[in-house]
């Protein structure tokens, strides 16, 4: 049971003798970055008000290894896949890097047999893209996924992961923010009663697409010119893709003579009803809009939401489906802006947390250092001291100052024949001798709030 | 800046409509496993010890990316060079997963140019070893790692290093254990005046590394025997090696006229001297020993601490050198080691950390269930309901139950009259009727320990 631990890992020894002076290329890999402390730091904040959210939600969380067997992902992302990361034949398995947390979610609830579960699950995924990295795209970057898996009332659980994606934007205060919702069966629906053919759905949709970026005249023409649409049916469907609004809109869609005919616009715009009644209780409804297209532009590096009911049952041996619903937030560009806000607010981060360091005013005092930041680890205080047998106070001070640390408590001659530490209170330059035993909680109490 | 949330990501979409009967293998990679939300929370547990460790003691913390260059691994792992996972060649750059977090963190140091550091990184690591899962052993696993990078006096972060790890094994509970420490200019300079040929001096070695396991005359004979040592040698190799202690041994040694004649023993010596002499002002000496080979049995999973002066220089253009000293915890073994025990004391983890089940004891109280949930969720209370419209009482307290939900807020007509919710204590079935004002207030009260 762990009883010995040994100094010199094996392979650190052999390093640490070896000289080499052998040019390398010093870098990350292409699409991908280190994290520094200060980054850290920033990071810390945003997992902290992800983390919090999920679990406000009552979620579980899992984790899965970074690797799937590479039939895991066969088949599920389409033209994607060749953006996926294999590894090398070196013998056996045949792997690939996992491409998002979706498909290792569905794989472990069909190998587990987990038919009922809410969780969230934050980690790395990779895709060989065309990084952007100041637009925060990476082909290494993270994302935070929560699910809620099982057979449930409709809209219940897609209202909660709006509610989980408006709470997350607000708590990070990124500015004002806008959620797109869509279901693929009104689009779908609309196409139909404009007479759109079924083989032209997704070319138009993409074309559908478009209207965030270019005005309607270009995408008509498109769709007229390049797809071979009848100018009629682009015409109907720009009265459609044109109309702007909230739930006021789905309840004219409704009302619609043709839409209101077919049977899967109907259902959609059923769902889309009760769900904008739920979101108008969580009092967030004033910041959904349903999208024209198939989605709102949903760039990686921000937060995707949406159904996956197929996907689980592709894993089962006998198809069992077990509907789904989740969010993902990319904090990769969330993580960009506030970089770039503190780097331009000059706040000061810190990157340690501790809380004093034990210095010396004159030499010879390394054993009492010792002893003393010995005591206070002991007593769970967050102490440093400098790895120098005789550093000056000068030089102890700046590293206080440097990295933050609030406090110094000072051994020297006098103080130990008196039974005291003298602390010093770094923003003040305040000094109280503290005696000994009351140093633990003097601490405490000075740095607690 | 994040302004459009879409639903239905796009790939989610196209999932969501396909069927798909396929038969998969479902599993995950030979070496790996998925952690359930159980076991995250041991995990967690484990994570929390250390971390907490790593920041008592000052340190700040870095990530860097799971794959490096493959050249950045290169010549650094001498015959285990062959456990490396390769990604497969797509185009671009030649790439490898990292096999521990010493290297990437060398190169780190290197690139940035840093020349002064204390910090930690905690990730996974990959190694296409002999997998033994029942004994912790996996292909995919974490390292816990604390280093300390500088130009500093003698054995000061060496003992604090010893520190981390005898702190992080006693808050652990894991059982008594030993901690083993060595130099290698110690043996080296035993073999030297022993008269072991400096060819033989490796393989001498890993023989006297055998002592664990098996008794010195074995050992001798392999020497001997396979390894044509003179008996001469062997048996002064034997002295030595067959001595045990702590300080009160080094001292000994010290004084051994030979071993004192030998410039390599006497600077190890020295140095261990001057390392016990920290660890007794740390209280730990106690649970050290020297060991007698190279290392003390330091196999994965457990913890390992060295220095490792020469890695930084094998990345800088000029050779300069940064000495380090770290440990590196590995939890995997720990992990089985906790999560047998959570299994034998049948003790009931929690798996999420919700306050509260909004619940309602009559139908068609959906819409005051989501009004209230909302209301408690904006409020930073961790709530749950169940996603159905009609849900029994009976299923909404069996929830809470399963899950250790402490309270349940019902709500019910007469209490929407008269302004109050139900609050009801799991444990004790209690009930109590509190304002709807006070609600928020009330539960944050009976749920702070």
């Amino acid at each position: 049971i762990a009883k010995e631990v040994a100094k010199l890992l094996e392979m650190k020894a052999q390093l640490g003798g070896e000289e080499g002076k052998h040019k390398f290329v010093l870098k990350t890999p292409k699409g991908t970055r280190d994290y520094s402390p200060k980054q850290m730091a920033i990071r810390e904040r945003v997992f902290n008000a992800i983390i919090t959210c999920f679990k406000r939600h009552g979620a579980e969380v899992i984790d899965t290894p970074v690797f799937e067997l590479k039939e895991t992902l066969t088949g599920k992302y389409g033209e994607d896949s060749k953006l996926i990361y294999d590894l090398k034949d070196q013998g056996g398995e045949l792997l690939s890097l996992r491409y998002d947390l979706t498909v290792p979610f569905a794989r472990y609830l069909a190998m587990n047999k987990i038919t009922n579960i809410k969780r969230y699950h934050i980690a790395k995924v990779y895709r060989r893209d065309n990084p952007a990295m100041t637009r925060g795209r990476y082909r290494e970057f993270y994302q935070c996924d929560f699910d809620i898996a099982g057979q449930f009332d409709p809209m219940i659980p897609d209202a909660e992961c709006l509610k989980i994606v408006h709470e997350i934007l607000s708590d990070l205060q990124l500015g004002d923010f806008l959620i797109k919702v869509n279901d693929r069966r009104i689009l779908d629906g609309m196409f139909a009663v404009c007479g759109v053919p079924d083989s032209k759905f997704r070319t138009i949709c993409s074309s559908v697409d478009k209207l965030d970026k270019i005005p309607w005249e270009e995408v008509r023409s498109e769709m007229v010119g390049e797809k071979g649409l009848s100018p009629e049916a682009a015409d109907r469907i720009g009265e459609y893709v044109q109309l702007h609004g909230g739930l006021d809109l789905i309840e004219r869609l409704l009302q619609d003579p043709k839409l209101s005919q077919n049977k899967l616009a109907k259902e959609g715009l059923g769902d889309m009803k009760l769900l904008f009644e739920y979101l108008t209780l969580f009092g967030i409804a004033g910041k959904v809009r349903r999208c024209r297209g198939r989605r709102g532009g949903c760039p990686r590096g921000r937060a995707g939401c949406g159904r996956y009911d197929g996907l689980v049952g592709m894993f089962d041996p006998k198809g069992r489906k077990v509907p789904c619903v989740g969010v993902s937030i990319g904090i990769e560009r969330i993580f960009s802006i506030l970089e770039q806000r503190v780097e331009a607010s000059e706040e000061k981060i810190r990157t340690t947390e501790t809380q004093v360091l034990v210095a010396s005013a004159q030499k010879k005092l390394l054993e009492e250092r010792l002893k003393l930041i010995s005591e206070l680890w002991d007593a769970g205080i967050k102490a440093e001291m400098l790895y120098k047998k005789n550093p000056k106070l000068l030089n102890q001070l700046q590293y206080c100052e440097d990295t933050g640390i609030p406090l110094v408590a000072i051994v020297g001659e006098q103080e130990l024949k008196d039974g005291v530490v003298k602390l010093r209170v770094v923003a003040t330059r305040e000094e109280v001798n503290v005696r000994r035993e009351s140093l633990v909680e003097e601490i405490r109490m000075r740095t607690s709030q």
